[in-house]
C-alpha cells in the first residue's frame, strides 16, 4: 500500500507516530546515565543514539523538545558528562520501564532494579548489569529546527568491555553478550549473527569473515 | 577490561575503526537511492539512518566527509529527493556490495542484482525487492564541524509497504518482513521479537502488549 504525503500528514496522532518510528528500521538501545548538582543519579532508555565517527570517537544522541521534564538532558548540560550502556536481554524491562515518568527525587536506578557504578575517573553512573559500557564528554548541543529536538554530541572519554568480545581487529561482538535492538517506540529484539562481509570491490562478490575472538 | 581516553587515542586507526562503530549498538541497514541530472541511479548502503520524528515525519542520515567520491550525497544536495529502503536478509549481501567503490559510470542497482522502481510522483528510484521503503525530500544539511560529517535531514514524502505489517495503531512489525540490523562496519543480523511493552508509568511493572495485525 502506499501512504502519500498527505495520508501522512491525516493519520491520528499516536498511529503516526507508531507508524514512522518504524520506517527507520532497527535502533540500538542504550541507557543514558546522569548525574546533578546534588550527585542525584538518572536514567533514561533512549534509542537514538548515533555513531558519528571513530576519529576523534563520537556519539550523538537525538532528544526530544523540552515539553516535558528532561532530567537526563538537564543533567548532561549543567555537568558535561554522561554514560552509554547497551541493554542486554537480561534487563530490557528493567530498562524500558525508565521510560516512565518518575519525578525529579525518585532514583530510576532504585526505582527499575538495576545498580549504579562508579569509576574512579568518571562522575556520571555507569549501569552494573551492562557489559559494553563508555563515558562521554559533551561537545556540543545542535538544535534541529525543523522540530525542536537537539542533537548532543560527545566524545568517548573512557570504554568498559569484556575483553573476550573484541576481535583481533578491533570489532566488537555485540551479539556475544545479547545487546538488543528496537523497533518503533517499544519493541525490543534480540538479534542473530547472518554474517560478517569482507570489504566490497567492485570485481567480486563479498565474502564471510571471521573474526578472531581471544579465548 | 577499560580503555582510557588516552589508550583509544593510540589504538592502530582500522582497530579503532571497528571498535568504536560496535559501542552504539544495532544500526539500521538501509539501501538510498538517488539519480543524477543525467538520469543515471545510484545505490548506497547506510547504517546511520535516524529517526527525528513523527510530525512532521523527519529522518536523518550521517554522511562521511567528502574525502572520497560520493555520487548519493551529491545526487541528493542537487535533486533533492531519494529514497530510503529497508534492507531484509533476502538481499542483504547484495546491499552490502553497493559499497564498493563503482566508478560514476556504472550503476550500482545492475551491478548487484537489484530492480530499480519508481513511482508516479518521485524520481528517485527505490529498490523493487525491499518491502519497507519511503521517498524523502530535502529539508537541510547540517554540517558537524568536530569532523567533517554531514547530517543529512529530510521529509518523508511517500511510504510504500505492506499492508499487513501495519498494526491497529500504526505499530509497523518489520520484523515480519525480515528486516536486518548491522553492527560495527560490516556485520549483520537477523532480530527476533522478545516483545512489545506497555507505555512506562511509575507505579506498575510495564506489560507485555500485543499488536493486532490484518489477516
Amino acid at each position: 500500500m502506499k501512504y502519500t504525503k498527505n495520508a501522512v500528514e491525516q493519520l491520528e496522532q499516536r498511529f503516526r507516530a507508531n507508524l514512522i518510528n518504524g520506517l527507520s528500521g532497527y535502533k540500538s538501545a542504550n541507557l543514558i546515565g546522569t548525574v546533578n548538582s546534588e550527585r542525584q543519579t538518572n536514567l533514561a532508555i533512549v534509542s537514538s543514539v548515533v555513531h558519528l565517527g571513530a576519529n576523534p570517537p563520537l556519539v550523538a544522541i537525538v532528544f526530544r523538545p523540552p515539553t516535558v521534564p528532561r532530567h537526563s538532558y538537564d543533567n548532561i548540560i549543567n555537568q558535561q558528562y554522561f554514560t552509554i550502556n547497551q541493554v542486554s536481554d537480561e534487563f530490557w524491562q528493567q530498562a524500558h520501564q525508565t521510560s516512565a515518568r518518575y519525578d525529579g527525587n525518585e532514583c530510576e536506578f532504585k526505582a527499575v532494579g538495576l545498580t549504579p557504578q562508579f569509576t574512579d575517573e568518571f562522575k556520571a553512573p555507569y549501569v552494573g548489569e551492562s557489559k559494553i559500557k563508555y563515558g562521554v564528554k559533551l561537545v556540543e548541543v545542535m538544535p534541529i529546527k525543523h522540530n525542536g529536538t537537539q542533537l548532543v554530541i560527545g566524545e568517548i572519554v573512557e570504554i568498559l568491555l569484556p575483553e573476550d568480545i573484541v576481535g583481533d581487529d578491533g570489532y566488537l561482538d555485540i551479539s556475544k553478550v545479547n545487546t538488543v535492538a528496537i523497533s518503533g517506540l517499544d519493541t525490543y529484539h534480540l538479534p542473530s549473527k547472518l554474517g560478517r562481509l569482507s570489504y566490497a570491490k567492485p570485481d567480486c562478490k563479498p565474502k564471510q569473515i571471521d573474526v578472531e575472538l581471544p579465548e
